[in-house]
């Protein structure tokens, strides 16, 4: 294209001139041009505003907060439990498979403490429960057979029937009958609850960076079976004992016990993978979880039965169960040195330096006692004179450009 | 070190001077000279698109996007479920024992709204289920003894026998017999199942910003019992009807009920947490989860069996069980006022607004009328005449600066 | 206010003269001035940094970590699985029901594989098992009546007792009687359970993105009963044999059947949201998730029992069930295009791009041969006479400034 210059005409000439020039003007380096202003006071006041900000972003954003990582959060997790021990109500010996519900050893477990028996239920007829609302009556007028309760216990049959004990008369009910209001019988199972010792197996994964561990020391095989829970001596012995969990949620055992409840043992994984895997250290933590400070709705149980076939004829055991579920709950956040949220953060960190420069100008040009020469020498004014309509004698006479420096975000703009 | 140096020869005196001045230079203040066009219509383009670029990062990023907050998601959560309500099928009334199931009250629970009962079954031998691929058979030597269909009901005796009705024949198993497709009776339960209630009590916590709280109003002790959900007028009663879930998932009743299916009760807690705490209220959403559309495996079903012995042999009734699974499912973000994301969200907004310079300085340098001068002005030239091999004289013929403005990043390199 | 100006004192004058020509100062338009370095070499460098750091942007940033989206990890799940199968033991055949709890069909269950059977279970008397801590004894003063070993098996009556087998003797404890260690049968259920089919029904939500997803193929009705997965051919169709998990978790089937063990399904959902929603297809991998060479806490297992009325006694039969828990884990992380991220991102970019200009200033004022001119060309020095108490000539004797040009933060500040 250059050999064939010479004879093209000047229109062609000059376009290749220009992108010749332009290819020229690719390789050119460009640097603004700086004044240096040599006052001591501004200088200090300079670079002290870029140490604070400077400190700020080593100490608060790269140290404490540790921008320069990845994180993640939301291991996977997999927890298997597994609950020990024996106690006693009043008639019997209760094993694990009796009052832990369900069996299976998940992360949500229940530990029936008081049970409401009602033994016998068989599908026939009788007294409605008191607590129904319309229940009593006084004659077999008062209720409707066919009506079905939704909170009751069965379809009205029309007549009204004495009450278990007392003299007072409710509607007869077609269902599981005896009700239960009417015939059960408390049992306290939670005198040696305390000393169930619970094992609570934990496994997480940070899929993001690859790492796994769980929350068992991998000692000699007789460790586990003595060791309990110790925050600071025994912290891979994951063997609490349930009057400790209750404890450090800051609930009274034997209440609890009575009226049922959820606790949460939440187990957090705060790992630093920057640092070894033995820095990775779970995290117990207690909580009551239902609200407790609300009466309708405080306190933990649940039905269930056992059936029977006796004669041909069916009859269950049912029982409601008050109970002390444990909730675990595996929470964590990892996180790793990587590249892009630390360029991010050091971009913002230099950008944020420059700030200093802003406040400075502002000094320079309003402050300091020469500040009309700075300005001068700073600011090179050029004035469109048919578009103002004002030639640079006015100008000349204005109030210096330093006046209005705040005015505008120009400053800003040169960040 | 200054006293030390008139004694010492001219290099080191000359590194003294040099670290002295170096210490000196580190105070001064540099500040970048300035070109100021005084042309009104650059001025109102350079300002607009500092305006508009400025009323996206408020608008937009701090206020719509709150990209000023720190913020958390996936609240710890725990989930406690109650379902009150009776109801008829042919034979019988239902209670909450019998239809939910696990009864515990966790976040995922199924409500029985149809059985197939096959009672009677013992461990014995019985003609093969006609859905069994091959059962069918026509003499002994159709049915291989010992054979085990994976999908089937039990081991091959080699025996072929009469079905349970019909004229046809299958071969004979060893397993629970009499099976399931040949004896079974289906019972529905659903007609009063659209007034069950369901209470859901869920508590969260957003660990990194120490909030809890729960999806219960704190009243007096009466109101729990005779509230139901409204959106708006009962937020923090958490009780509802089956029948309302399923209407909001868009479901028929009779159709999920017959077919069994899974609805999801989402609960959202999206908290801005520079409010008051009273500000952050759960959004309850209602979705079928399981996919409808897919005929092979649409719906919900389960089995479960008692066991009974009778006369030291055990029996047991076998139920497939369709039902509408509730699973609750939590979710949630909440926000809080952070230094880190205000910071790196203002330097980001005050880089991007010193784009409306790049836009100007393109304008100026090509399209104004007096585009050479502002070019002189703005950019002073040197020329490396050794390396070019080019004298000035060449430069001052070249197309000026401006012209090629937009062929680098020279612009965008001095934001 | 104009207007008003001619009438009013000097100092209100000068005033109304600030603030229009603020005004009109608001409106000029800065551009910082410029030198311009002809020199082919560091013209360059400095387009070969900003390439690299370009490159870096460009691919790393946006093409390999996508950073012009927004995310949002952990999806809304639903699981819901369904066993199929028949197994042998030695005396019966078992079916689904027996060998999976719970049967609900939920994102946990376990596969029982085999059984320590304790039939006839009743409360009474019986000798405690040899396992339990000091059970062992010769006469009955080695029993404390009353005594309550919480790992144990029942109170001790305080006789001393024969085994149930040897000759040994142990403390008489009342309970569940025969203890389990000592009338347990062991019978193995898992010789058929590598053929049994899980089928697991997965559906996902996105709430950010408003985007739902099944693992399911909507296809004609017969492909779900007869397809397997497989990862390529067939990966729409979510139905796994139990033997293929096993091996995929990298374990041996006789072993974990034996000693049970918990298996991780996880299936992961990375969606890139602006491609086509058939672009976002799950991911299924398999992992042992308990402790597996933790000699004290591997496998897994639990207790569950039957109980049976028998003339008016309850007996239980207590069932020891190891088995293989399958814990269906659901993750996932969805991007999408957001303007937030892609501006923060570019901005980043742009303020990298100016490294370059840090390092070529550095090279220019510092290794090129004229660097005097060029650092006299870029530095325009104001001494402020009375506060440094030296006058230029001193300045002018001093190392110029480039040879500073490291001390200082100043090119980074000008970022």
């Amino acid at each position: 294209m250059a050999a064939a210059e010479p004879k093209t005409p000047a229109g062609a000439a000059a376009a290749g001139r220009l992108a010749r020039s332009c290819w020229s003007a690719f390789w050119d380096y460009e640097t603004p041009k700086v004044i240096v202003v040599k006052n001591r006071r501004l200088g200090i006041v300079y670079r002290a505003v870029q140490l604070l900000i400077l400190l700020y972003f080593v100490w608060y954003v790269f140290i404490v907060q540790k921008s320069y990582q990845d994180s993640e959060t939301g291991p996977e997790s997999s927890v298997i439990t597994k609950v020990k021990g024996i106690t006693l109500s009043d008639h019997k010996v209760w094993d694990v498979e009796e009052y832990v519900k369900p069996p299976e050893g998940g992360s949500v477990f229940s530990i029936i403490t008081r049970i409401e028996v009602t033994p016998f239920q068989t599908l026939g007829t009788c007294a409605e429960s008191m607590r129904v609302s319309n229940a009593t009556c006084d004659s077999d007028e008062d209720c409707v057979a066919g009506q079905l309760d939704m909170l009751g216990n069965g379809v009205r049959t029309g007549r009204c029937v004495p009450y278990y004990h007392g003299s007072s008369k409710t509607c007869e009910v077609s269902g599981w009958c005896p009700v239960e209001d009417g015939a059960s019988v408390s049992q306290f199972l939670g005198t040696m609850a305390p000393n169930f010792t619970i094992l609570i197996k934990n496994s997480i994964h940070y899929p993001k960076f690859q790492f796994s561990k769980g929350n068992i020391e991998n000692r000699k095989d007789g460790y586990l079976k003595h060791c309990t829970f110790h925050e600071v001596s025994d912290l891979y012995c994951p063997i609490f004992k349930l009057g400790y969990i209750v404890e450090q949620a800051g609930e009274n055992f034997t209440e609890l016990a009575h009226t049922g409840g959820v606790l949460g043992v939440i187990i957090n994984w705060d790992c630093d993978l920057d640092l070894s895997a033995s820095e990775c250290n779970p995290k117990y933590s207690f909580r009551r979880l239902d609200p407790k400070h609300i009466p309708a709705s405080s306190g933990y149980n649940f039905r269930f039965a056992k059936y029977y076939k006796i004669n041909g004829s069916i009859t269950r055991t049912l029982i409601k169960a008050y109970g002390i579920r444990i909730d675990v709950i595996v929470h964590g956040q990892a996180g790793k040195f990587s590249l892009i949220p630390t360029i991010i953060n050091l971009a913002t960190a230099l950008t944020s330096i420059g700030v200093g420069s802003f406040l400075c100008d502002w000094i320079l040009l309003t402050f300091m006692n020469k500040n009309k020469v700075y300005s001068h020498k700073k600011f090179d004014k050029m004035v469109d004179a048919p578009e103002q309509g004002a030639g640079p004698g006015l100008c000349a006479s204005e109030p210096s450009q330093q006046d209005c420096v705040l005015t505008d975000a120009r400053g800003l703009a040169q960040l």
